[in-house]
């Protein structure tokens, strides 16, 4: 089979996380091949958008037999650059930051979580589950010293821009923001925003209609 | 101007909450109106593109004037629903739950959390912040008597459609879902899914690119 390249386009990578998430169940419950007929009706796809989305990353289905999952799943692992691990910190340890430490890590061994960071001087110095909490202060020098790959932004969305520069000149690689507000980065620069407000607000327009 | 009508596509709804969050930190600014250009180079959107989405719901600038900023948040409010109170509940009280029930609240007084429900026995009669945590098996009994809203899920994904299930079977009328996969509800049932481990992933693979 192909590596994955670069020509994928972002709405087929953007539902590569769901295959991913149902080939790992029917993983774990033994099965080895699906039929695209079968992957698109889990998921609500076509069964043509099934076989364009998975071709376009270089996994042909044989006629008959259909994709082998664990293939399936390597490839797709490929694609997203989840066959090696990423170091990250979580920047604001509150609730959410706390929450989404653990989620992190919890979710795949691929992430790995290995302190908190927050101006609060009630939380440095305490710990989150297992994980240290330092101050803000030291998250340059630690990105540094631990090539931390990845930030993960949660705090308000005010200090949220002055954060991600930091983090950013201390060479970080890619930062996942949760704080509810676009921030500025350099071009081409890794970003994922969760803005969860915007979420809600769909989902009421949603109940509108 | 028109109302929101039920045409819109569910790309511009899934951008206005997008354009809603600039115009209140315009409003903030004490700034009256903006023009399609202004909001286009902000949000990285052309501003035909602009002047696109929001004649589509009926929002038309003036020429050499551009938007009243006030009228046009009071649209995009009209058209996701946030003019109106939604109260809402969590199930799931660890650290994903407490954070959403606080963060739910703060970013918008649309919406209320009044209580969280969890089945851990440690947690249950404890509080949330000021919310209080009542048992699971109480749940369709308080969704019915205080006419909740929306549920909000925060737990392991195994549990999460028997939770569905009853919880919708009490009334709910929408789901705002954030247990790490899809649920099966009736059509044209509301639900937003928060996976944040696809937001993750997809993160990984602009990191490869």
């Amino acid at each position: 089979m192909n590596k994955g390249n670069n020509n994928v386009s972002e709405s087929t990578i953007n539902r590569l996380p769901r295959y991913r998430r149902y080939l790992k169940e029917l993983e774990q419950q033994g099965i080895t091949k699906v039929s695209s007929n079968e992957l698109g009706e889990q998921l609500g796809y076509t069964p043509s958008q099934v076989r364009q989305d998975l071709n376009r990353f270089g996994a042909f289905g044989r006629q008959g037999y259909g994709y082998s999952i664990k293939t399936l799943h390597e490839n797709i692992d490929e694609i997203l650059g989840l066959n090696q691990k990423y170091k990250m910190i979580v920047v604001g340890a509150g609730n959410l930051g706390q929450a989404i430490s653990r989620y992190a890590y919890y979710q795949d061994k691929s992430f790995e979580v290995s302190a908190l960071f927050d101006t609060n001087t009630a939380l440095v110095g305490t710990e989150a589950g297992t994980l240290p909490i330092y101050a803000l202060d030291d998250v340059s020098d630690y990105i540094r010293e631990n090539n931390i790959d990845i930030g993960i932004i949660c705090i308000p969305k005010e200090p949220a821009q002055a954060v991600a520069d930091i983090i950013i000149d201390a060479g970080i690689k890619a930062i996942w923001n949760f704080a509810p507000t676009d921030l500025n980065v350099p071009e081409n620069f890794p970003i994922k925003n969760v803005h969860l407000s915007d979420s809600l607000q769909t989902l009421t327009y949603q109940m509108k209609i």
